[in-house]
């Protein structure tokens, strides 16, 4: 029997959609603060690093890295923060978030900082336009 | 003219030195609040996941994974959080951390959270053994 893949719903709530790449779902997390991309292999049931194979692995680390550097060039924020947590959503998901000097909690860490701030709508649909170009 | 790598002086100061990977030095962070190790690949100058090649990503990701799969056999914990950050120290290192319901901020990251705690000799000379036999 195969599972099928299906969005973890908080990670839903969290995001909008942005692009489908060759093994993840890219998300943007809504929140302002950071731009921050959020990638979702679809395979169901992954929850670690070592549930991928080797090519997925591969494939995660080629697309993270396409991410940052669309992060990068839309943003202007010269460092990127890549990781693997999933200490609460138990679904595989690995963050790209673009960073820099100043930023909320910099030099520290984006995850249980605060609140998040959502974009409103135009900035959501400009950043994501933006976002599906540099990635296409 | 090619760069001589030499690890950054503070990821020194910090951890304990457990093995040579293909591609990464492993050292052991010496902090007995969590299993934590940092690979950090063998290449002067970079300080991005996109200053690595995509031969040289695929091979930080499997060294990871190995990583990841050693700490939890030998810890028990059963998560694992990867991650690249370089905020504050900014030669291109990756940390594996093995985490588990109840330690130490859980389930918000490491990164950050007062202060370290060193491992006595007698513990920090078991683990790292033990590390270099897993990743043998």
């Amino acid at each position: 029997m195969t599972l099928l893949f299906d969005l973890d719903p908080r990670l839903a709530a969290d995001t909008l959609p942005v692009a489908e790449l060759a093994l993840s779902r890219v998300l943007l997390m809504n929140d302002r603060r950071w731009p921050w991309l959020i990638l979702v292999p679809r395979r169901a049931g992954a929850t670690e690093l070592t549930d991928l194979d080797a090519p997925e692995r591969a494939a995660l680390i080629e697309e993270a890295a396409a991410c940052a550097g669309a992060l990068r060039r839309i943003s202007g924020a010269p460092k990127t923060n890549v990781a693997t947590l999933g200490n609460v959503v138990r679904q595989f998901h690995l963050h790209v978030v673009a960073r820099q000097e100043g930023d909320p909690n910099w030099p520290g860490p984006v995850w249980g900082h605060g609140a998040r701030e959502p974009y409103s709508e135009g900035e959501a649909e400009m950043l994501t336009t933006a976002l599906r170009e540099a990635l296409a």
